[in-house]
């Protein structure tokens, strides 16, 4: 996932939070001199204009601090990391601070029926409507709260970052435990609520629910489960000619190829290598992506770097209308991964995408790949298998990981599973959903950050609701251009890479992400197009059974 | 120059402001529980941690900022820089708000008799001393001047960075006239000063006057020039095994391997490539530098790693008690040159020097030092010679250029010399000083940022003031450790960089650097050493008659 669509989900708003005093307002917007007078005879465009300028200090002091992380994963020498702790919180405290004002929260509250008298999607329209909704869950929230939570979150990363290769669950249990009351202290802030994650959910991906998570995710598991029994059923495919020895330079010049051709632009970012690959904005002009290589496997430098592409391309297809405003970033976390996993599985995973690329790739790399066919190559990439590790795991196998750390920490959260007993908890769910279980802590429940860096819940379903959507906009893009799929096995990747930036990408976080999927696709988030492209492409690569749809 | 050096000296305070209402507060002193309820009953204890606690947020918005411009001049994809101005400008704004705070004001009039009840030359005196000058120079600088004035230095660079390659002069006359102005209008918050500059030298090098840097500078032109003449009298040394083909990788192994050995510690630095090189301090954890690499000339990189691993170990040395308050930096402009300029020109051009790195320069470049013995070497790399370009002088011409712009810009300053009129007065200048005159004004009048980036005055004696240090600096080492040559000779470093730690580096800001070198030497500044180090090497590497002392 992107750090910018983790940051920027965090400042989601809950969309039901309405200020109260809607029928007094209503009548005060016949009378348009009478609004002028609210803030001392300001106009309102003159009141909007305050408002960006606001909105572009808090974004800018967000940009400022994401520069200092970037930096922090990229260069950073050791020495530099306690001082740089300091200076990121001090960063993120000012921009919280700001997001908070309540002279923000006056501006917002006078400009309401402004906004309203607008046509509903003009960019001025939703930009009063969405920071409104990000005042009202900022302020929610106290400064007192945030600084103590953050703090803790940099002691449990750190910890955890000992205790994972250690395989020390032990070291880890009181920050985990600690981490999960935070997350109900969190959550506590926007009560009532149904179940303890929703807050979370809404934070990550708006408009959604612990309850409908669980509907979907259900739906999913049910057509999932036939398909994972019948390709394992089938003898593994062969995926050996991906390991080997593979020269970083090469490597990274064959993905700075592949990025430029999927229309990554290098003009507004760059590649760079880290641990862990993400995305991260600095601007409209500025997005970079990471991507980690291995010498000794060809796969993990190649599809992270795409993956991330998608991501990127995602925040450089913005409107620019949007920049420096909460609206100037994607929608949320599941639709920010489903153009990750769009570009990553659907087309780079794909056989068109591999006519295009494989006679490069053999150029690059002849030893092995000159003797390897084509078709052996799409099979290998291709590989399904039962295995302990997420960022490992194939995209057919990928989203049990995902409902099983949903179910988890909706377990550890309302008090059914303890801390101390998560270790064992792992273990089971694992055999009982993916027939594998770990030997050990270090892939079993250490093996994520999310738990030990952020809060816990609601950042894990967006992974499973990206790969849905991934499918179900490939599938509106070709509807709409035929073309697509021999555009993409000649190497043109630009008719999709529009639909998306004409679709999803240029609104920003103009709409949800349910609004946003029905203007996009003519429908809601449905699982149809997803199922179809896994039965349809597996179906194939492993000659199963027709599997019923 | 460091960046860091020109951002802290900006920042250096005139020393001789003080309040007014001494008397009364001494008589205040005796009663320490009338001073305890100054600010709502607290302790000095408190007062002091609070003034640490709004000095470290300052420091570390500065130090954000820092990171911003680093990434600018490494990193940043053009489609970067319109954001990243903004960022930047915005840091600054709150660091200046922040510093100007009339909060901070009381709380250092509340501290001055207990910062006065302290022994000197201790931390937390020097602390309230020195952050008390800060406070009222910078409170005399009206915010909207610091945002107008930093406005237009953005606009005058980009437009200096276009006009200098196509020598257009008249394309940046506009920008100059204005930086002119907006000089003057800064010394005016000043007033009353003798001399149009004093402002802004005392901003670079506190404690020195126009008055005194002329009077410096009249007595070293003095000595100089007959040294200088002598020089170029002679044949001129044969430098020509410094250019040919080397490449990038192999200087970048090698730079690194000398800044090594030298002692910057790259557990908390780190090296990158700039165009202009410059150290950039973010922590005292994390003090980098940059180098310019040119294939076809191998000092370029050599020389510059080597001058800015002398403002970086100066960094890395101040005393960790001291980071995160305004003493946690270097002294002055002229302290900070001297301690690049001892590095690179009294070590890194010294024979003892080569006798240890030269083998090694061998057998990464066999080619062509294999053929070229290390005195012809020792000769290529000191080679005298009257040139256009201050940043390409030898160290014995360099100070001639420095003079020149010293007194061009008081000129300017004070209107006996019009803007249009500098072309022409940098020709006559050149030719009576140097010899020489440059071809056209990208040679001439445009060769340096400084005048065009920054405001005009106070910028430039400090490279001759370092000059003048390093030499008088060594000698004090030497003094104290007659074995520092010996020890250079094996490649061991530590002697020489340890004496520097101890009664230079390690003190930051917490002394005026004429104090600061009174305490190191045991003397006021003064030319001796550093004409006795001219005379010495030169002499015997041009075989001169002896020259007087």
């Amino acid at each position: 996932m992107t750090r910018t669509a983790k940051t920027n989900a965090v400042k989601l708003k809950r969309r039901k939070t309405r200020t109260a005093s809607r029928p007094v307002k209503r009548a005060a917007k016949a009378s348009n001199n009478l609004l002028r007078r609210r803030r001392g005879g300001e106009s309102n465009e003159a009141m909007l204009c305050e408002l960006k300028r606001r909105l572009q200090e808090i974004s800018d002091l967000n940009f400022a601090g994401a520069v200092l992380s970037w930096d922090q994963a990229t260069y950073m020498p050791p020495g530099g990391a306690a001082a740089r702790g300091r200076q990121s919180a001090l960063l993120s405290r000012l921009a919280h601070g700001k997001s908070t004002d309540p002279a923000l929260g006056r501006l917002l509250e006078a400009l309401e029926l402004y906004g309203e008298s607008m046509p509903y999607d003009s960019d001025d329209a939703c930009l009063i409507r969405v920071a409104r909704r990000d005042f009202e869950k900022a302020i929610r929230v106290p400064g007192e709260y945030v600084e103590r939570a953050s703090a803790h979150s940099s002691a449990s990363y750190a910890a955890w970052i000992k205790a994972r290769p250690a395989n020390d669950f032990e070291a880890v249990r009181p920050y985990l435990e600690r981490n999960v009351e935070l997350s109900r202290e969190y959550a506590g802030y926007f009560a009532p609520y149904r179940r303890v994650t929703d807050p979370m959910i809404d934070d990550y991906d708006a408009g959604m629910t612990t309850a409908s998570v669980q509907e979907l995710f259900a739906a999913l598991r049910r057509e999932l489960l036939p398909i994972v029994r019948a390709i394992c059923d089938q003898p593994a495919a062969d995926d050996a000619c991906l390991r080997g020895t593979f020269a970083e330079g090469k490597q990274l010049d064959f993905n700075v190829a592949v990025a430029k051709r999927l229309g990554y632009d290098f003009e507004r970012g760059r590649i760079d290598k880290t641990h862990h690959p993400f995305c991260s904005k600095f601007s409209d002009g500025d997005v970079r992506i990471t991507t980690r290589v291995d010498e000794a496997d060809i796969g993990q430098a190649l599809f992270s770097t795409i993956h991330e592409c998608g991501h990127a391309m995602y925040e450089q297809g913005v409107a620019a209308a949007l920049a420096g405003t909460p609206l100037g970033s994607g929608a949320s976390a599941g639709v920010h991964e489903s153009q990750s996993r769009l570009w990553e599985n659907v087309v780079a995973r794909g056989r068109g995408f591999w006519q295009h690329f494989y006679p490069q790739l053999q150029a690059h790399f002849p030893d092995p790949f000159g003797n390897v066919p084509l078709e052996a190559f799409y099979r290998a990439i291709n590989k399904v298998q039962r295995s302990v590790i997420r960022t490992d795991a194939d995209e057919v196998t990928y989203n049990l990981h995902i409902m099983m750390r949903f179910d988890l920490e909706l377990d550890l959260l309302e008090g059914r599973l303890a801390v101390r007993d998560l270790p064992e908890a792992w273990r089971a769910r694992m055999a009982s959903d993916l027939g594998v279980a770990p030997d050990d802590d270090r892939n079993g429940c250490l093996q994520d950050v999310h738990w030990f860096s952020a809060g816990i819940g609601g950042a894990f379903q967006g992974y499973t609701i990206g790969n849905i959507l991934s499918a179900q906009f490939y599938a509106a893009a070709v509807k709409a251009h035929a073309e697509i799929p021999g555009d993409i096995a000649h190497g043109d990747f630009s008719t999709l890479h529009k639909w998306l930036a004409a679709n999803i990408h240029r609104h920003g976080r103009k709409f949800e992400p349910n609004e946003l999927v029905l203007r996009a696709t003519g429908e809601p988030m449905t699982i149809g197009p997803y199922l179809r492209y896994l039965r349809g492409k597996y179906g194939e690569l492993y000659r199963l059974p027709p599997l019923h749809e």
